[in-house]
């Protein structure tokens, strides 16, 4: 009797962007890993911590799918059953907005053995490393969140969720945001809701835009960019908490402050 | 002119219990601290990371508070002062209900340096690690999440939320699970609805319930625990992807899964 090794499929969030926000299960397994399949979302400084492993690109670039849903479910079942480790590394977290629950079904159907790891979400971390916390006492007790991305599953979603009252978090709808905001006066926020956008939030080159609702939906936030990006409509989109990280520390540093005296 | 240290404060998110679940940001934290001043809902693992730090409980236990919210800034803001590096370490990420926002308010109206370090919030990774994925093709489009600890702010919140739609996250809410069930019941979700409860998800101890809204609203869960507990609400709830570590690996090993032949 011998035993032969069967792979293993680590569904993976990639946190959102800043290596450094990558759980230490998602870095053992990326250093590990025989094979990363990754989407548009990942952060090209996560991928590179997963140096041994082949790696393909299967997300979506300029609105085309690089691979079907079947086919990314094909591949890492075939990759598995060849005695590979897997990684398939979703920006974020795998169970938020990933299809993760679609492709941890597929193998599950299949028999692969796996595991979802989870990862530090941007519905969190954009709006805080904005200085924006998504509950805050006197101003909102809940957050809802959904994808702009769908114009349809979007309006849906949107109807179970009365106007003015809790934090919205959007994402996935930076390109759509002014027909996004435009939707959300009509169904009754009021135009002075303040609003805001965290674009490649945790990065060094992340960008927030603040205003309102009706500046949003009259055309006034003119960025383009192809990071992705957070809306948050509420008012807590109003905070500001700024951080103070005097000089930039190493990924084993804590930061220092210093202040100079005579 | 000589330059003297101040000290710095970083609100760190200790994720869901797993410490492997930590960000290697959180960790390097913890490493570097002087002093780490934490809740009940840190998991002893985790707390254990910061070795050469002074450890002090500031959170709520049997229901009373170690120290009120405002001594709390008062010990960040005197530490800091007198140049130690504190780190103020929330479960799961320091902006999900965690009055993080107010520390952060409390700390930049006191000129004390600061940053936020986000962590996987349990909101997801509860659920998740059950093999429950908040959002799935056909079944939610969105979820809402809203504290169980408060009735008047949980009320008032839930108000913003038509039923039976899409899928609820209440964080905090075993203790009152029966009549939070009963009160969505009133406010017209189904009683067939699925619901689950996750208590210490991530962890070797975690244990799920599933049944449904209306087993809830008559008592019919009644297991005892004082670990945290997420409650998912909705179709998602009757999920169950099934992950199969069959041998679990340690941190910086991947898992294997082995199957014997003749």
């Amino acid at each position: 009797m011998s035993s032969v090794r069967i792979g293993f499929v680590s569904l993976v969030g990639a946190g959102p962007g800043d290596p450094e926000v990558l759980t230490r299960k998602a870095l053992a397994r990326l250093r590990r890993a025989d094979l990363v399949l990754y989407d548009a979302l990942v952060d090209p400084r996560v991928l590179t911590l997963g140096r041994r492993a082949r790696r393909f690109f299967v997300g979506k670039r300029a609105g085309r799918h690089a691979l079907s849903q079947e086919a990314i479910h094909a591949l890492m079942i075939r990759a598995a059953t060849r005695g590979h480790r897997v990684v398939r590394l979703k920006g974020g977290d795998p169970f938020v907005f990933g299809r993760g629950g679609e492709e941890a079904l597929a193998l599950q159907q299949a028999g692969v053995p796996f595991e979802v790891v989870p990862g530090v979400t941007s519905v969190v971390a954009a709006p805080s490393s904005a200085g924006i916390p998504l509950t805050h006492r006197g101003l909102s007790a809940a957050f809802f969140v959904v994808s702009g991305h769908d114009r349809q599953l979007f309006s849906d979603a949107l109807g179970a969720l009365t106007p003015n009252q809790i934090t919205l978090v959007i994402l996935m709808g930076f390109a759509r945001r002014v027909s996004l905001a435009a939707e959300l006066m009509e169904k009754g926020w009021r135009a002075k809701t303040p609003a805001a956008i965290v674009s490649d939030g945790t990065n060094p080159s992340a960008a927030v835009w603040r205003g309102t609702l009706g500046d949003l939906a009259a055309g006034r936030m003119h960025a383009r960019t192809e990071a992705p990006a957070v809306i948050v409509v509420g008012e807590v989109a109003a905070l500001d908490v700024k951080t103070t990280v005097l000089q930039e520390p190493a990924c084993d540093e804590a930061p220092r402050a210093r202040r100079s005296t005579r």
